[in-house]
């Protein structure tokens, strides 16, 4: 029986799910693939020793011993961060290794670089634990869905993000505290900026969309809100419209220019990403020829994780068994004919919004406010006006139908500059644009 | 380029699909894959002409023509049926073809001899689209799930009865009336038994536990129930539990044996499947390593079909460019591995269990009733009686606590034979299992 080697970078969270899998898995894999897959090699800097069961596997404090193994065929980077991440890859692959990491990170900001370091070694790359933790989101759109034109995408490709707004909807808790509260279950990080500053999301939207398209999508590409300026009020009102509040990546395609963008997002409740609660991911495609696709799962976690690197792993073991090196591009189209990617303007977004204005109770306050928004060609829906007969400013909240994104930072610009006002309006976009005339 | 020449056999409403997908996705296909995938040979026995722009592929009235014309790579069978679509594929198959299909009866009753001679004769099956539509679930079981034991799946998999299910949930209409509609709609075919009966849901249930664990299962291993007895009180009553009402295809491993079922199932409110409305599909599977993935989309229709079909065709030409035929097996497992299944019988079964008596209102009846649960050892939850002070008979609605299939199976033939008793008692199984002792 044909074997595989596999040296693997980083034996943390993700690195000891990866171990734990193969390991766990082995007959079976060997049943499913006629070789052996074998972890035979891990460098990890800040251990002295590997526990059982897998004390048997060469321990490096040096990357480099990997790159140097003539026996390994593939090399699983699972560090995080971008650098050494960045230079153990390059390395990897100059050394004519196949790779494999889970860090959206690293390819959303020096992917361009890694893919046509792979392409010119003609090596693998596989990245299906970057989006999605264990679902198997990177396959559907490459394979699955190849017969397709990619319409849109839209995606909750946070856990943590999605846990909090979760528990705000449920309980009407405050952001702080339900981050607080996330951070002592372990859903959050000490550091949770990535995750609640839509950053992370952003990682994952621009990978999904540099597969999609064939374009070049880097994190700069991407217009991101994050989810920490929400107010308990905001999810109230959002009920009130039917919708749930979630942090989406959203991701049109135009023909000669796409959307890509990470906010806070008005979702009616009808739609199945209104459901997705707690710390799941769930992402959709529509195919021109498909329609909707959604699937759903953890997008985080060891386990999950280690699925889908070994899915990775698995996969490019038997194109090396097969001598099939090559099969299927790692960004779906050829690296020389990926195209660089035209990215619609945030300001000619044009959706129906959600604005939360704060301005004291004041007679003529509203007409004041309607008149900017009637300048800027926004019209409303409807309005809301909550709490009344107060010292304290009140909120008032309009629901417009589709305005362009230009005219709302125009029209919000002077409506936050009126004496009357007591805090910036807090604008959400809603997911579902209306049929333009 | 390479070309890869396709033939199909069936120019129907799927076969149709198949062609424009090809057609309209010909020039994505060639950069995605390096070669050229043509469709350039049709059997139709209907048909005396290909409208355009199909016009130019060669036509044949007969199949045979196909398996002899030496051009072709792939041949594609999509005449549905039993025969004479198995001595079809038998002889695309000696003729050394590589062969996709869709048909889901023919798999799930002659699937191991199909699936024996492409492995004899070295070439490749796909069956992306006999489950689940256009959504990629053969795909992500066998690639991207590679590394888990599946635990279970559970799915919505006959978008005509969960059509039927969801209309008389939302409007509280008779199964008659609302599946007559779904005729007009033509959601539902003029004789929708397969649907209706879960004869269908069946089928794919079989097809992919045979996947899922190695073994073989056949149609004739499922135990199956439809919806056709369902009575919109009974959805009123489930709605009272927090639960809907689906056709559900359930299959648990337990390891030496299997569960393989289907049947109307109470799924509480809470679980993503009870979301799922109208003519969609969804497909949940619990994997050792990855926990829960659920995949949703259009589980029927041309066009979804289509793309499941283009997208075995593609992986095909791309193991025929990349000479790695038998990358990976059509049933994931190879063949010569593949072992029998032993299957739970259904007297087996433990689960919760809702129970519709219908009963004259007389005094001492519940306790006649509930005595025969009692003999049994079947523990009740909660009892709701539905209409009083009527001459006719009145609903008695029970929810029980875990009870093995077996017992309430004979409960239920000593309370129908009550005098007392005016009518069949409907019995329906709860999704989810109570902790057992």
């Amino acid at each position: 029986m044909k074997e595989i080697q596999v040296g693997l970078i980083g034996f943390g969270t993700v690195g000891g799910g990866l171990a734990q899998t193969l390991f766990e898995q082995d007959e079976r894999l060997q049943r499913k693939t006629g070789c052996r897959i074998r972890l035979s090699h891990i460098a990890d800097n800040k251990l002295a020793s590997l526990p059982p069961p897998f004390s048997h596997i060469r321990l490096s404090q040096d990357a480099t011993d990997l790159f140097a193994n003539p026996d390994l065929d593939i090399l699983v980077e699972l560090i995080g961060g971008l650098e050494p991440a960045r230079t153990f890859l390059l390395k990897a692959i100059a050394a004519g290794k196949h790779v494999v990491t889970a860090n959206k990170a690293l390819l959303s900001i020096h992917g361009r670089e890694i893919f046509a370091a792979a392409a010119a070694q003609q090596v693998e790359v596989g990245f299906e634990a970057s989006v999605g933790g264990g679902i198997p989101v990177i396959k559907t759109l490459k394979e699955g869905l190849v017969a397709n034109k990619i319409l849109h995408i839209r995606g909750i490709l946070n856990g943590t993000a999605n846990f909090i707004l979760s528990k705000m909807t449920e309980e009407g808790a405050p952001f702080a505290e339900v981050l607080a509260e996330a951070q002592r279950l372990g859903y959050a990080e000490a550091d949770p900026a990535y995750d609640i500053d839509g950053v992370d999301t952003a990682h994952k939207l621009a990978i999904l969309a540099s597969i999609a398209y064939g374009r070049h999508v880097c994190l700069g590409d991407v217009a991101v809100e994050g989810i920490s300026r929400l107010e308990p009020i905001d999810i109230e009102f959002a009920h009130q419209f039917g919708c749930r509040i979630k942090l989406l990546a959203i991701s049109v395609n135009h023909g000669e220019h796409i959307e890509v963008r990470v906010h806070p997002t008005m979702v009616p409740n009808g739609h199945m990403l209104a459901t997705i609660n707690g710390s799941f991911n769930a992402i959709e495609f529509r195919g021109d020829t498909v329609g909707d696709v959604l699937l759903y799962g953890r997008g985080a976690g060891q386990m999950p994780t280690g699925s889908a690197v070994a899915a990775d792993v698995v996969d490019i073991a038997r194109n090396i068994v097969h001598n099939a090196v090559g099969r299927v591009p790692p960004l779906a189209y050829p690296s020389p004919t990926m195209r660089p990617a035209a990215i619609t303007p945030m300001s000619h977004l044009v959706c129906p919004w959600y604005f939360r204005v704060t301005a004291l109770d004041q007679p003529g306050v509203l007409a004041q406010i309607a008149g900017i928004f009637g300048k800027y060609d926004i019209s409303i829906k409807s309005v809301i006006q909550h709490g009344r007969d107060s010292k304290e400013p009140v909120h008032i909240v309009f629901h417009t139908h589709n305005a362009l994104e230009e005219s709302v930072g125009k029209a919000l610009t002077e409506i936050d500059a009126l004496a009357v006002c007591a805090a910036p309006t807090v604008k959400i976009r809603f997911l579902e644009q209306e049929n333009r005339p």
